[in-house]
């Protein structure tokens, strides 16, 4: 389940201002604030089962649109590398390195 | 024109697979290769003012993810901090740089 949380956080960082107001709401009370489907479904006076197909539409909406856009998988690829900078860099005593650093600090902050 | 045109072609690159393909086909007929709305209409067997709407629909949803996924923003910014680092990396000759020209090539192209 660990894996699958870490995985749909991830997509929803990059694609959940594409989903509907209610859709971002249900995600983040399932898998940001580990609500069960239970208590969503009390919450917002529905069935446990309308929780669950609505979340599950809601992953599968993160993952179509991972599916055109690649993100994840974009941003995944730029981590390595700006970590494989930061270590040639920690490697090397070089003119220019802490402002290569903070370039790269900020690069990963974007 | 000519800006209208690079900065749809810019939004494109990231968001048209989101579009449908009859939107993703005007899209390119109209700004890559240049044809005019009679041209496409003729094409389509359509009247040129449906070619204007649907390339209209179509560049004001490329802008409306924009402003919900800043994608293209955050593309240009990270372009900007990749030159700063070639340009440190050009004033200085020290070791590492070429695979650090490398890695920032590659990044370049992701």
């Amino acid at each position: 389940m660990l894996e699958k949380t870490t995985r749909v956080n991830l997509l929803y960082d990059f694609y959940g201002p594409l989903l509907t107001k209610k859709q971002q709401n249900f995600i983040e009370l399932y898998f940001q604030h580990n609500l069960s489907l239970g208590e969503i479904a009390e919450e917002y006076k529905i069935s446990r089962q309308a929780v669950y197909d609505l979340i599950k539409r809601s992953v599968s909406s993160l993952e179509k649109f991972e599916n055109k856009l690649h993100l994840c998988s974009r941003h995944m690829s730029q981590r390595e590398k700006y970590e494989k900078i930061i270590d040639i860099l920690n490697d090397h005593e070089n003119q220019g390195n802490d402002e290569l650093k903070k370039i790269v600090s900020d690069l990963m902050d974007l």
